[in-house]
């Protein structure tokens, strides 16, 4: 608005960037956040650098992790065999509010996309080839979602593993045609993982 | 989720608890920057200490700035004799835009409140008064929201402004009834100021 709010101004326009968000609930954020005087922002900005400067990818799984590996690949009970391929770290979440699995996961971080030059290297899909021995894995259970580029990624990983051994399985029902796993509420998609099939 | 994403967890509630976000908002927005490989995170993050230890209000207008007093007011071009009285630096910001207004600002803060224990003390009416003979002004324009309580507080205004030789006007059309100012095009509300009348 005026020369001496620059620094203002530019963490409107940055938070306005973010999903979701646009120029006037940025404005209304930070105005909020400057007039809470027990120092809100402050706080915010100390987390916001912490988790800047920890926050890393499980070199195994690629969840998200603030160490080397994340707790589910570190915890030996969560070696059941089974291992839980999603498209995002937001599908695992909510895979793990539903409390349904209790295996490993596998973090695509996309779909297969020839348009956006997104390949099977992008997507980790040697690395989660090269895991089925390692940790002797008897079932990959793929949650992808009911889109085209779910479903195309889908397959690729089913063939990809075909005579490794392993069972390949999907979300059966619950997950609506179009819908992607992150918008379901807890007990549809965990209805849906209890109710997986073969592929 | 896990013991090793704590600070991120905390992130992500805080961040659910600005205005207009929620768990799955705020859970989108910090995948994002952790994703973003541009440090997007860190450079938001230390923007907003940098806001944090910086912005205040105005000592005069009650405005943003990052000064003792506000670029508005420190401007000798907008001593125009002219006060524009705002519950919010929101609605200041939206007048700006439209730049339909030369003179200066009065920022309330709220609206008078009985329940919520708003008094004119809180509003710094008292400020406005003393700045009518320090700043020799003529006009007050109150461009206060059309719901009850921004109508109350107009005409406690008006009755505290009464023998300060000050004319008071106050929006006239193009603020539909129940109309929140910040939610209205700029466009709107330049014409709305344009046709102000007497209250
Ligand atoms: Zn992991
Ligand atoms: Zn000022």
């Amino acid at each position: 608005m005026s020369d001496d709010t620059g620094d203002i101004q530019a963490l409107i326009s940055q938070i306005a960037r973010l999903p979701g968000l646009g120029p006037r609930s940025a404005r209304r954020i930070v105005l909020q956040l400057i007039r809470k005087r027990s120092g809100q922002m402050a706080q915010l900005a100390s987390l916001m650098s912490q988790v800047a400067e920890n926050a890393r990818e499980c070199v195994i799984c690629g969840n998200i992790t603030e160490q080397e590996t994340c707790s589910i690949c570190r915890d030996d009970l969560r070696a059941t065999g089974e291992i839980c391929v999603v498209t995002d770290v937001a599908d695992l979440w909510a895979l793990e509010r539903g409390r349904a699995f209790r295996g490993r996961y596998h973090v695509l971080g996309g779909s297969l996309s020839a348009l956006d030059e997104v390949g099977p290297e992008e997507l980790r899909i040697p690395d989660l080839v090269r895991r089925i021995p390692e940790e002797h894995v008897t079932e990959v259970i793929l949650a992808l979602a009911a889109t085209v580029e779910g479903q195309t990624t889908a397959h690729y990983i089913a063939e990809a593993l075909e005579g490794s051994g392993v069972t390949v399985t999907g979300l059966a029902q619950g997950v609506p045609i179009g819908g992607e796993l992150d918008y379901l509420d807890d007990g549809t998609i965990t209805a849906a993982l209890r109710a997986r099939r073969r592929i």
